[in-house]
C-alpha cells in the first residue's frame, strides 16, 4: 500500500509516527447499505458497531503492510486508544484522549496505527464521529501527543487561491490561517472537514493539507498569525447551488425576519446569506439564499408567508451563484471591498446581493458571470503572485471597508 | 435474517437470550486472503484485529435485524463483554468472563448479541480464539451466567448413532454423554469443536446441538450420567483418512517406539492408533497409523529409521479406515468387545488393528468393508431402536471386556 511507503520514509527519516485511518474507499456506504438492507432505520448504537469494523479493517491491513516493508507497528481501534466520545451515536463527539499507550508505543519505536472516526463512550459502547470524522481524530490524536505537526492527506494537494478548474492561475498556498481556511470550507471548498479544523483551531495543532497522491509541501494551516504580514486575500471561494428569494414589501417592524424564516427553518431548508434593505414608507425587502434544491419548497412556504404578512410580491432566482474573497488581512486593511466591486464593475457584472463578514465579504451575481467574475477578482488581488510581492496589509490601524 | 426470527421466538416464550454468533459464512477466509495478499506471514496481533471484524459485522446486524423484529438488544464485542484470554493470538484461551455487563442488558428485558470466536487480553489487545472458538464464547458465556442451556446450531440436526449418508438407518440421539460426543468428534463425527465440548464439560454447561434451518429438539449433551442407565453403545463413528505402517522385526526393548516415532514427530506428521505386538525371538512388529495424506512421507521417514534399527521390512497399507464404537456403557458392562468382533466376523471383514480406551473400541479393517462393517454393527448393537428397548448396562460391577 502507498500509504505504508510513506509511513516508512517517515519513520526512516527519524519521526515517531501515528498514522489515523478511514475505512477504505467505499466501504462506510457498503457497510450502510447492508445495514439498511436489514432495517431501514437501524439502531444508531449497533450502526455504529458495524461502521466501526471499516476503519478496524484498514488499521489491522496498513499495520500489515508495514510489518511486511519491516516497520514495526501496532494497530488500536477507538476504544482501545481510549478516544473517550460523549454517547451520540453517529455524531460523537471527542472529549479526552489518553495517549498513554500511543505514546508507550511510539517510545519503543513503533508505528501506531488508529482507527479514526471512532471511539468509545464512558460505558465502552462504540461511537462514531460521523463523515470525515478520521481527520477530527488524527487532530484530537496530535493534540494529545503534542505532534509536531498533524498531516491531513487528501485527493487535492494542498489549498489554493481559487479552484484550479474555473481560474488557471490559481496557485497552491504555502500557508493559510485556521480562520480562513473555516471561511474558504464553508463557502465550498471542501478539502477538510470543518470540524477537524475547528478543533485544530482550539488546541493550536499545526495542520498540514497534502496529496496522497503525489509528494509535495502541501500547505500549513497556522494560527495566531500575524495579521499585518498577512497578505490582503488568501482566496477566492464561489458557490453554486445558491438561489435566491425576496420577499417584497413586508411589514417594516421588529419580528419580521423571524416570521418570513420560522416557517423556513421548520422545513428543514438551511438559509446561507440574509440580507434586509432599508425600508420606505413602511415596508421592507427581505432577500435570503437557500440550496439550489430547495428553492421549490422555500418558495412555497415563502406564499404562505407572504399572505399572512400581506408582502406585496415573492420574486425568486436560481441562476444565481456566491462568490467570496477571504482573508484575515481585511480586518486591518482598508479599501477591499471598494477593490471588489470595482473589479466586477469593470466586467460589467451586476451585484445582486452583498454579505460581509470579519475576514469574508460575499456576493452574489447572475450565475452566467461566475467564471468572469472569479478571474477578475484573482487576478485584481494579484494571487497568481506569491505572496512575498504582493501587497500586504501593513497599517496597524482596524479599517473599515 | 432467520436467527433474528429465532430469537425473537425464544424471547416470546419468556427466556432470557444470549446470542453468541460467527461471522458470515466465508467472512472469515475472505479477511485472511486480504491479509495474506498484504503479506505472505501477517503478524498474529493485526490478523487478529482484522478476522474480529468478521464477528463484529454480524453481532451489529443481528441486533439491527432484532430492532426491525422490535425485540430490544444490545451487541458486544469479545473485548466489551470482558472476554478476557491469554495473549497467543489466532488461538487464544478464554480465561474470565466478567458477566456483569450482560446480567445488566438481561435484567432490563434486553437480548445480548456476542461477538464469538474473539475477547481481549490482560492490556486489551484483540485476540481470537482460532477456528470454532463461536461455540467455546458461547458455551464459556453460558457457564458466567449460569445459563439453563447453551444450545449450538449447526449444519445437522443432532449427534447421530452413525453417519446417516453410510447407515440410512442411523438414528438421532436425544442425548449422550460429554465424553462419548468427545470420542465421536474425536473420531471423525464432526459436529462440535472439541474444545468447546471440554469446555463444557469442565463447567458442566448443558449443551444442546441443534439445527440452524430446521425446528427439533436436537442432542442434549449430558454430564455425571448415571452409566447404570445409559445405552451400551450410544454411536459408532469410522475415519476414512487412515493409512497403516507396520516395521517388521525391530529389536524388542526398551525405547524401540520413542526411537521409531521420534523421527515421525519431527516431521510434523501426527500418529493416531498404535498397536505393538507380544514379540518372539527378541524382535516384535510395530504398527502405526496417520493420516492419508501423510503415508508417503512417513514411509519414507521409516525406511531411514529401520536400516538404523536393522529391521527386517516395512509394509503398510493405505487402503484401510477406522471403526470406532462409542459409549460410556461399557465401562460397566463386559462383552462389548466380543460383541463386536463378532458382528465383523460373521460378514467375514477380518480386523487387521484393535485399539481400546475407556469407552471406545477401535477396530482397523479394509475400507471396501467400511459401509458393510458399519450397518452390521449398527444393527448389532440395535442403535435403530429408541434406546428405551435396547439392552442396558445394568450391572453395578465394572467388568473387563
Amino acid at each position: 500500500m502507498a500509504v505504508a511507503e510513506k509511513v516508512a520514509r517517515h519513520r526512516a527519516a527519524g519521526y515517531d509516527v501515528v498514522v489515523v485511518v478511514s475505512a477504505m474507499s467505499g466501504e462506510t456506504d457498503r457497510l450502510l447499505k447492508l445495514a439498511t438492507s436489514v432495517h431501514a432505520e437501524p439502531p444508531a448504537r449497533e450502526l455504529d458497531v458495524l461502521l466501526a469494523t471499516g476503519e478496524q479493517t484498514t488499521i489491522a491491513l496498513l499495520s500489515i503492510a508495514l510489518a511486511k516493508l519491516g516497520v514495526a507497528a501496532r494497530s488500536y481501534t477507538g476504544s482501545q486508544v481510549y478516544i473517550r466520545t460523549d454517547n451520540v451515536h453517529g455524531k460523537a463527539r471527542i472529549l479526552e484522549i489518553d495517549a498513554r499507550r500511543a505514546r508507550d508505543d511510539l517510545a519503543h519505536g513503533r508505528v501506531v496505527v488508529v482507527a479514526g472516526f471512532q471511539g468509545a463512550d464512558e460505558e465502552g459502547n462504540i461511537t462514531t464521529l460521523g463523515r470525515g470524522g478520521s481527520d477530527t481524530t488524527a487532530v484530537a490524536m496530535a493534540a494529545a501527543l503534542h505532534a509536531d505537526e498533524c498531516q491531513i492527506y487528501t485527493d487535492v494537494d494542498g489549498v489554493y487561491t481559487s479552484d484550479p478548474r474555473i481560474v488557471p492561475k490559481a496557485r497552491r498556498l504555502d500557508r493559510i490561517t485556521d480562520e480562513e481556511m473555516l471561511e474558504l470550507s464553508s463557502l465550498g471548498a471542501k478539502v477538510l472537514q470543518l470540524r477537524s479544523v475547528e478543533f485544530a483551531g482550539k488546541y493550536k495543532v499545526p495542520l498540514r493539507v497534502l496529496s496522497s497522491f503525489e509528494d509535495g509541501p502541501g500547505t500549513l494551516i497556522t494560527y495566531e498569525e500575524n495579521e499585518m504580514e498577512a497578505p490582503l486575500i488568501s482566496g477566492i471561494a464561489f458557490n453554486r447551488d445558491e438561489a435566491k428569494l425576496t420577499v417584497r414589501g413586508v411589514p417594516d417592524r421588529p419580528g419580521i425576519a423571524a416570521q418570513i424564516l420560522g416557517d423556513i427553518g421548520q422545513a428543514n431548508i438551511n438559509v446561507d446569506m440574509i440580507v434586509q434593505n432599508v425600508g420606505a414608507d413602511g415596508t421592507t425587502d427581505f432577500t435570503f439564499t437557500v440550496h439550489r434544491g430547495d428553492y421549490g419548497k422555500a418558495g412555497e412556504i415563502l406564499k404562505t408567508v407572504a399572505k399572512a404578512l400581506n408582502a406585496r410580491e415573492i420574486i425568486g432566482d436560481d441562476k444565481i451563484v456566491k462568490i467570496s474573497i477571504v482573508g484575515v488581512g481585511m480586518r486591518s486593511h482598508a479599501g477591499i471591498a471598494g477593490k471588489m466591486f470595482k473589479a466586477l464593475a469593470d466586467e460589467n457584472i451586476n451585484i445582486q446581493m452583498i454579505s460581509t463578514s470579519e475576514i469574508k465579504i460575499s456576493v452574489v451575481i447572475d450565475e452566467k458571470y461566475l467564471e468572469l467574475g472569479v478571474r477578475a477578482l484573482h487576478d485584481a488581488f494579484g494571487l497568481d503572485e506569491p505572496p512575498a510581492t504582493r501587497p500586504r496589509a501593513r497599517k496597524a490601524e482596524r479599517a473599515s471597508r
